[in-house]
């Protein structure tokens, strides 16, 4: 992770719970795939302080079975990228462990620990995730006030606990059928001061739209009152400005904490489209490398549902996100 | 515009009429101010082709009427970016001209022009966008098969002629009304052959989305099966694969012509939420400059909907998006 | 010219000097060739002050003269770039107004002078470049004193008078003689704090050594001790600190005041070498597009020597590199 | 190293003669230290070829002795980046290992290995660099003949075997006396077709000497005639085109095979001065981290000179240049 200012206090212990969270086997409801995920830092800190330099992090494989990615040599799987990087590349590493394996995302989180870090210690600034939907259960949260502690108490990181019951039941169902589920993750960031993003192609919420759509699975983005926000007219959906005190604050949201692409000191707020994961216990058509129609039949141990563990990983973006143009707002004036 | 190879030819006229499909003034439904936006090529081209060097354009500004924009340098207006410009820099250009004024996608649409016909010419690609909902109207169309000529039947760019005439209607009644609309445009690809796109990253929908959100008054942004996506399960929503002849096609395509962030050869298709205008002729709540409550009353000529001059921005940011792509791609092999 | 802080004053007053300084038919010595090049702010400022966004700047060209240059688009001048063009792009600009012109320099004059001002304005930075060298003409300065007004006395700008009179007559000669002459530029950059540079790849010489080489007919670069410095001892190159005061000064500076890429607070000194203009009014052995030998005799207007005039073009880049630098500092601590 | 395109095969052992050459301890003129840097490909290769995505590689640090480092945790050593380092940073890592080290040219040493196979298997391209001068010392060669076998020769890898005698003993005579020399490295590049660089800012020398300046202890880069062709005049400086056979060459090479910052299809030339290694075994003035004077006694052990290490990184760091240039070209024609 490059660009990390100096004199930041940081141990692994600063990033070992988010790579926790994010890992596979953490609770019955996802894959039982054991890593440990056990982050060292190996460069940029020194005597427990950010040299400004680069920090290096490993995080080692323990559970690799190559094994279990044989039959995917020859068969391409519905909704993965192996046709793809055949595509593009001509060759492509079909045991699973490279850039199209979900667990390129711990790389993600550790650097997103360190960025969280930064925006807590430099500005003050709060990320909370949680999930909002799976399937079709949606839950119902407010994105002033739901805490980290409030989306840790259910293995689904649903705040809504009765949805959250729910959630956990189909994921179940799911995990029996051989099947999968998708769902939408909300992040709400907290604290940030109004004038973060920079105008034009680098607004805070294109950033973020990247981001997120950078993230395996997803399918979608949306900030403030997004796709539903186009049921309003002007009338109902500006947000009007007023003082708090010497502060300038707007009485709703539907901007989401963002306006012309630059902060305004509300809540940023966005939700995130996972879609269900490609990968079921399920015989389904495909083709062979070499072009034949042929079926594949999923094995082993995978994800019913990986949203639960993807609120981290939306964390964790948003986070790198938000420190970056934190950094790139200091040259904004004179 | 950098980045464009030699040997395109190229003419004003290739970039004229998607400046006329954007512009204020062409339809009865959109702002009344008049703005010939005429483009000018200086630099880049010589004797009809492209120099491979940047192609330098200007669109002259012919309609600045400064007086209409005095009551903004010191009233904040809700849900446009006066508050946050000035809480970013301390110092703002209010009389509208600058990189917050919707104008500035004028230079979108006339280098998305550009990449338009390097994507026709060297790829076959074609881009097509519409407008598939404005307030609560919803359009029905197929992304496999609208075409640019369906597009144009309405001033509100709606292939689906029966909702069309109710879009219309209702962007009237809003105008009457002094009030705004927001919508959706869809955008569809056709042509990209498979291998577009690079890991992780710099995934295709990953620029995409930013490309989109970096339009002024977008909220949200949705690849394949996007947000709707989430309610199906993974046998549902997986694309089997099967041979067509010797090409590798899938059967469905919730995937949006994109997996693991590289076009698969399907179409590509995108939805695009533009919330309602900012700017209604409305009584708003507000605050000025320094900082006491006050009311601001729109005046002047406004869009009571942007969403149908969007669509030519959607397309052009797309091709830039997708021309891009072509070229890294020539990088991915040896 | 993107990049500059909001809050900057600027005026087309603080432009036009430098780019006056650069432009041809300033002096009996260069060029006669007229080019007024003056400078039209027409964005990023307002009201005086810059608004933190791109500022967009014309120069007009008013000496066209494309009958000038028609024997140029069948044969290849020696040591220009017509060959290199064509190989690279199959196609090119004959007329000669395009990126090859060293008339691209006057857009990069216009940008240093703002990075020039900032530099002053917020940082006391001076910056002072100087004819060191014409031909064999070697100029005694002293890198700590030259000022921009010994600099102008002569239009060589050559502050080493006795030396400046010898050089404009070598000029002069040359000019007579058909010929040109090449040399080597001194810049001194005064004031700069200790901290500004990257590590590793974007050291302040890294990038200082790009600028300088991307300015048309230059074929070297060196800082402090340079070559020269190749032919000392360590005992004798290395820098002793010492304490003058509570500030850490070195006794010498072979180090040209950088270290490790990163400033150290002495006078940061470098040299340019640029090659005789390679347009001479004589006949010279050369091929046509077409491939066949020929012979091509120079005719027009001319400099003999660039250098006096590549002086501001060498300022400029130091100022744009050094407020990179001074920016990028912003993000070093938290 | 990302980048590098899919389909080349590539192992450790195309990498580790160049790390051997670069590693302390391969002979008797350079420091004792023993390193066996050690190269492990970790990802990005499959199969023994390239896969198109990044290609991770580490090389294990076996000689630490943070014993050694101590003194520098107090005192400045002049001429290196303590100082500056804390200038920036406000903390420095003075164990020696981090960024300042010269052990970081080990990763670019890596990586050049990798750009050069590309660059001689796409394109038949081939890099030799030797040293030409140590001290006073100069030798001749020919940059058009001169094979990496006649650089070999050597420990001091000067092919002029009558100079490099002398070298070797002017450079034994330094360690005896505590001290040290700089001197200057030349490279050759032959093979490069016509047409590889960007026009304005991203020249092929431009990108060549930033890649050089950013190589430790280097003060100067000068390609083909450099700053001895200022003594030249036009007349003599230009390099005559003619045609041999079907293909346009020069007669002479005095612009070092670019010319408008495009490859014109000559060989590519240019040095790079070293400067005299800082770290020498005398007693030095100097200050200490809080600011008061003091003296330094270097200790343990060191280079007296670097030069003949530094040929495979001035080789490395050309190949990583032009095998960005020759990718980046790709796209340059529809």
């Amino acid at each position: 992770m490059d660009g990390c200012p100096a004199g930041l206090a940081l141990a692994e212990s600063d990033l070992q719970p988010d790579l926790d969270r994010r890992r596979p086997g953490q609770s019955h409801i996802v894959t039982q795939r054991k890593e440990s995920d056990t982050v060292r830092i190996v460069s940029g800190v020194f005597e427990g302080v950010t040299l400004g330099t680069p920090i290096g992090m490993t995080i080692a494989n323990e559970d690799q079975k190559s094994g279990d990615y044989r039959e995917v040599m020859e068969k391409y799987r519905p909704s993965h990228a192996d046709y793809t990087y055949d595509a593009k590349f001509g060759v492509r590493d079909w045991r699973g462990g490279g850039r199209t394996s979900a667990r390129e995302t711990a790389g993600r989180v550790a650097a997103g620990a360190i960025a969280r870090k930064l925006l807590a210690v430099g500005h003050g600034v709060e990320i909370v995730a949680w999930v909002s939907k799976i399937g079709a259960l949606v839950a119902s949260c407010d994105v002033e006030t739901v805490s980290a502690a409030d989306v840790e108490q259910t293995a689904v990181r649903c705040p809504d606990l009765a949805i959250a019951a729910k959630m956990i039941e189909a994921i179940e169902a799911a995990r029996k059928d051989g099947n999968s589920l998708g769902g939408v993750v909300t992040c709400a960031v907290r604290g940030a001061p109004p004038g973060w993003g920079e105008p034009v192609f680098d607004r805070l919420e294109a950033d973020l739209a990247k981001a997120m759509l950078s993230v395996p699975a997803t399918k979608g983005f949306e900030i403030g009152s997004g796709f539903a926000g186009t049921d309003l007219t002007g009338a109902d959906h500006n947000d009007p400005f007023y003082m708090a005190g010497d502060r300038v604050r707007t009485r709703t949201n539907h901007s989401g904490g963002v306006q012309g692409g630059i902060t305004n000191g509300e809540t940023i707020y966005f939700r995130v489209a996972f879609k269900p994961t490609a990968t079921i216990m399920r015989e389904q058509q495909t083709v062979t490398r070499d072009h034949h129609d042929t079926t594949l039949h999923g094995r082993g141990r995978h994800d019913p549902c990986v949203v639960p563990r993807a609120v981290v990983i939306v964390e964790a973006m948003a986070a790198l996100v938000l420190a970056d143009h934190a950094l790139r707002h200091r040259a904004a004036r004179l």
